[in-house]
């Protein structure tokens, strides 16, 4: 790629609000690394998550919500982990330089970078199929954060907004809605629960985001913890877009519809009030949806996925 | 890709030494995010590079070779900031998951992370056509990290190892030779020079990784640094194999080839002495090349390059 694309790309990168000062950037952006200095007394965490077009969005995404998804899933791991993000990389592989492509791409991200107040430190941009890298960087009060293991018989399970409702709104896009349909926002524009994900620390026992389905991502609580889950069907938010739908197909998008980005976690009952108030303060929707046991397992009595290999985009494996 | 395949993946890497206790890891693999410590007082380093097939590498590579690369070109970046390396993170994408495939390139990998002490600490696994992107992170002491920017008039220009040669290996590879053959060793198998890095620190006064070619990136030093440099072509380490092509073609190869992962530094001429010692103690060749002077831009009398955008594997550019 000639220099001049990757001066252009630098352009809308350095744009960015992360290149000016933000906290714990000793160095940023232009050498062969970044220099960071962690809040003193308190742990990093990191994580790394890749977007290819085609497997994890449709190809006919807009770049700005492709630039606002890229981000969006990695803060949402930070916010499952109740930290505070501070600092991003982006590693971009793309076919061509598009000025067009670039600025919209960098207007989806830097908007969602900048209410988040976290700094792009770092990149490459390399020629290739499109795929957008990124790499999160948060902190944590050493051993404050929400892991996945720390569920307990006798814990009840919440979750955040309207799990399914983001596999509705792909549903209804690859059919030709509107993208100002609500199920349809909630796909294209998934806002990471990061105020909230902070709001838990001390409630919740245990805590993961929904990235591949509910009852596969509280599947994961269960395992780590060493304990067994079951939902009420009775309990979940079958509502907004989903209301309308037959209750099998609701209930199927609802426990297995992927890419919502809502928390999912387990608290004691006595952390119950503190829970809701936070959720009230921050308008919102959250939910006790079932309980964790002793056993193993997660069950939803009376669900049984027409699809067990339901897929969607936004599949996606940590190592 | 069904979760088995990914399950196959997680076998490999979670095989790799990362899994074990390894400093500042307080959660790796297996959670939304890592949570890790860094050394207390220290600075963190950070960098992500992505390799494309085809682009980065020769898709003909050998998994094992690209897995080793992947790694080194990023452990590399820290070499040239004489940081200490720490732990990494690994987004894969692959168009299959081939155990053979997996294995070797985990093999790769894995070998050159055990000798280096870097930990895998976290990692997304996507499927998509092939790249490899990585990111490093490292420690320094506050202040003491080595950056492209500080080089200063009076101050002498050195490189490592045989700049060139690497471009050398990757031309004959393409021709046919054997991998065995001294110069496509030293494209298959670049050495990130991290522990003369560390030796640097208090002795270089600015460095960055030859990964672009060398005139190029000593005229990145030149550019941050706010000084001209001038190579001086009789200096060159035109030995090996590349002492065998007519002086031209050596000098293109030397001066544009790319692919080296040596180190380019300057440091104060009171510092040769210290600097030609520590090289001598790790047994790597070690040349004062040229000078830096007030002005500005990057010259080498005597050479002017036959191609000037001169095209490798390994063009790579930070955001």
């Amino acid at each position: 790629m000639p220099l001049s694309e990757f001066q252009l790309i630098a352009r809308y990168f350095g744009a960015l609000p992360a290149a000016g000062p933000a906290e714990g950037v000793v160095l940023g952006i232009g050498d062969d690394a970044a220099i960071l200095r962690v809040p003193s007394g308190e742990d990093l965490l990191v994580s790394i998550d890749t977007l290819v077009a085609g497997v994890h969005f449709p190809p006919s995404l807009s770049p700005r919500a492709i630039g606002h998804r890229a981000l969006a899933v990695n803060l949402s791991d930070l916010a499952a982990m109740g930290a505070r993000p501070l600092w991003f990389t982006l590693a971009i592989t793309l076919p061509e330089a598009d000025p067009r492509w670039l600025a919209d791409f960098a207007e989806g991200l830097g908007e969602l970078a900048s209410r988040a107040g976290i700094a792009l430190v770092g990149g490459d941009t390399t020629r290739g199929p499109l795929s957008v890298t990124i790499q999160v960087h948060g902190a944590a009060a050493p051993g404050a954060a929400l892991r996945r293991d720390g569920a307990r018989p006798g814990d009840e399970l919440w979750v955040t907004g309207r799990p399914g409702l983001a596999a509705l709104g792909l549903r209804l896009l690859q059919s030709g809605a509107e993208a100002e349909d609500p199920a349809c926002a909630a796909f294209l524009w998934p806002e990471p629960r990061i105020a909230f994900g902070l709001a838990l620390l001390g409630l919740a026992s245990a805590a993961i985001d929904v990235s591949d389905g509910l009852l596969a991502d509280a599947g994961h609580i269960a395992e780590r913890s060493g304990c067994g889950i079951e939902i009420d069907a009775a309990l979940l938010p079958l509502e907004a877009g989903l209301a309308s739908l037959p209750r099998d197909e609701a209930l199927e998008l609802c426990l297995g519809g992927g890419d919502d980005y809502e928390l999912c976690f387990t608290a004691p009952p006595s952390a119950a009030a503190d829970i809701s108030a936070a959720a009230g303060r921050l308008g919102l929707p959250c939910r006790r949806i079932g309980r964790v046991h002793a056993g193993e397992g997660i069950r939803c009595p009376g669900f049984s996925p027409a699809h067990a290999g339901f897929q969607h985009f936004g599949a996606n494996t940590d190592a």
